[in-house]
């Protein structure tokens, strides 16, 4: 069957729902070229007002996974369970999570992706060990997990070809923030890179795509339904990213706090966070462990002993990953009163970061591995006046007006106020 | 000022107004080829969904008149008046009313389109006289109205760059229905050809882009005041396309009946409907003259003098065009009932034309000017089993199913019903 695209967009434009075949159509041609990206840019703003149903939203999944090369992990005994962030800032949880679970036995073989603008990508930060590659093939790949469990790697350019070019297309179109899309981007790549199951974190507030909890619920439920349609089981989590999480903003910065966390030595918060999820990913691949089971493995090293063989395997070191940060220019935002911290803006935060040189403002930037933000207290802690909350670090001059920015980003009250980091379970 | 044109996507996908700079930046942008089309057809999706103000629609008017030339008239005395039809079946309205306006002393100097898809183009129908040309310099157009006071050429290349491409944008990405857009795309070429009024002709009902009443008003109210708003004097008036207009459907069929009617043997409702528009242009020109005054002229040959002076100004032969149709197939619909004729869809009747090679169905596609349609019975007409209702001609078989089509676009009532022609006029 051929279709016209002026059809197709009209249709959506007017509000119908696609049948399957049209879907596929319109997403191989886009891949081969056929469909031209004048045409797409308009279907995907169509989309914005007329929305998919969940039948379309699959629909679009499948068609986006049929575009490019599925990874086959059935070499790989057991469950493979895979995570994926809808991003944040000073989310370093990959760089913890992935071996804490790979030391219960489970294997974990990820496909991560990098930063831009205020977020952090996990590539980035691991690129930031000295020596540590992100590129294997996919033979390399396997046998890493085979041997060792645990494998974190950039995503393969075979994968999802149709994917690449409309996420780059919706970027420049004013069409990123819409939930189908997202959605099917995102799963489109999950369900290419072989994982059995999946476990979503889907980020909400003031540092997340998604500024509130019910589209933060209803991407994470079409996420969900969709794992699930296509025979992966999926569970997705709603974490707050109101203020960043933990306490580290930068590449080595985090790699610096997520190994302290691996070494037992995390903040009880931070722990208790990073245990709950391992707890439902471990879940997903048939174990039930208890919070103090998993922590255990965070104090008796087992969880950093998985890192640091990722770490040799991937050709990195694993000695001084703990080192303070070597940067030129070093300043502390002080409390300027007495009071309960009620807000760090997690926005404004990753802004900053980037600014100091710790991310992209376009995709062409380079990274400042050394330069970051630590935040010293977050949000409910008692400071009192003169108190150290955020330490900036970055190999630029850190001018007033950056300055300035953190001072903004941080807000004292007289009241206490508490932040729950897991805000939802969506199963 | 420099924008970035995936923010003022945005601002119109939020609903928000652009500001004149704003859309001048994005338009000459966009005719320079720095905004490239998958931005502009994602910004005229939002625009369907949110719509432009009238502020913003003269904005963009002007600024696709600046991306090309402007004609300048002055050289020719008296008021230029200019006159559009936003398309329609059978609409050969241009070929009576230029000569018989100009036969009054005002000067037409007239820039016209080709017809696509169901509608007919009058630059087609002037084609369709034996040496006729439709391309001449500016300085020639100038001239040719200088001497005989009327000249109906095709539009210039260099004129509205920004509308040429739009709308060939618009075609492929289903925005054309959008009237901000019509309305910017009408009146910037209007403008940019240098009349000093215009008379609108817009269409509504099945043959037209307007189907309802409500919108084609919408859209003449726009044109009107976009008009008015740089200072040319602008009259719109709605007319009825639920038929064809007049008898005739085709290309030397149409300038048959052209003819016919310049020299006073038109039928009594179309000499009194182009006698109607004929007073709206005069008066836009500052001549105030009555019905019979202006049907005057279509009966002692004034009016046809005109014409005649224009096809031989352009090249073309003034004998033998109302000959009849050299066509190798005729084939006659008739009345399988008694009644009254309550419909003739002008949609199917323009797209069975089309068929019959009258029309292009895609723009490379070649006309076959021998082709067309003759309603020898109109909607209100009391006709007989067996009457003739309308005559087919084509160069290729007239299929049964054609003739199942011609069929299925005429309807037969018990009652009487009438058809108004001018619906509404708007000043």
């Amino acid at each position: 069957m051929t279709y016209r695209m002026v059809d197709l967009i009209q249709k959506k434009r007017d509000g119908k729902a696609f049948a399957k075949e049209e879907i596929e159509w319109m997403i191989s041609g886009y891949a081969k070229g056929t469909v031209p990206d004048y045409q797409m840019s308009a279907l995907a703003m169509a989309i914005y007002f007329q929305g998919m149903t969940t039948e379309e939203t699959a629909a679009l999944t499948m068609a986006m996974v049929a575009t490019g090369k599925q990874l086959d992990l059935s070499a790989i005994p057991g469950v493979k369970v895979d995570k994926h962030s809808t991003g944040g800032v000073g989310d370093k949880v990959t760089l913890i999570l992935a071996p804490l679970v790979a030391s219960f036995g489970v294997p974990v073989a990820k496909m991560s992706g990098r930063g831009l603008g205020h977020t952090g990508g996990t590539l980035d930060k691991l690129e930031s060990i000295p020596g540590f590659k992100i590129e294997k093939t996919e033979e390399d790949f396997i046998r890493q997990v085979q041997e060792t469990g645990l494998a974190v790697i950039g995503q393969s350019d075979d994968l999802v070809k149709a994917d690449k070019l409309l996420y780059a297309l919706r970027d420049v179109t004013a069409t990123v923030d819409i939930i189908p899309l997202i959605a099917s981007s995102v799963m489109s790549k999950k369900i290419a890179a072989g994982a059995d199951a999946i476990l979503l974190d889907v980020t909400v507030g003031d540092g997340a795509f998604m500024k509130n909890i019910e589209d933060a619920r209803v991407l994470a439920r079409t996420m969900v339904d969709l794992g699930k349609s296509v025979g992966r089981q999926t569970i997705a989590v709603l974490t707050n990213m109101s203020q960043p999480l933990g306490h580290a903003v930068g590449n080595r910065n985090e790699i610096t706090e997520a190994v302290n966390t691996l070494d037992g030595k995390g903040s009880p918060a931070f722990r208790e966070f990073i245990a709950e999820l391992a707890q439902l990913m471990l879940s997903l691949a048939g174990q039930e462990k208890s919070i103090p089971e998993i922590l255990e493995h965070l104090d008796n090293g087992k969880a950093r002993a998985k890192f640091d063989e990722m770490v040799l395997a991937q050709g990195g070191r694993t000695d001084g990953l703990t080192e303070a940060l070597k940067a030129d220019y070093q300043a502390e935002v002080k409390a300027e009163a007495d009071g309960f911290i009620s807000a760090e803006k997690a926005m404004a935060i990753g802004v900053l970061a980037m600014k100091l040189g710790a991310g992209r403002a376009t995709k062409a930037d380079s990274i400042d591995f050394e330069a970051g933000i630590y935040l010293e207290k977050k949000v409910g802690d008692l400071v009192q006046t003169g108190d150290v909350i955020a330490r900036l670090y970055s190999n630029k001059p850190i001018t007033d007006e950056l300055m300035a920015e953190a001072k903004a980003a941080i807000e004292l009250s007289d009241e206490a106020s508490s932040h729950k980091e897991i805000l939802e379970v969506i199963r």
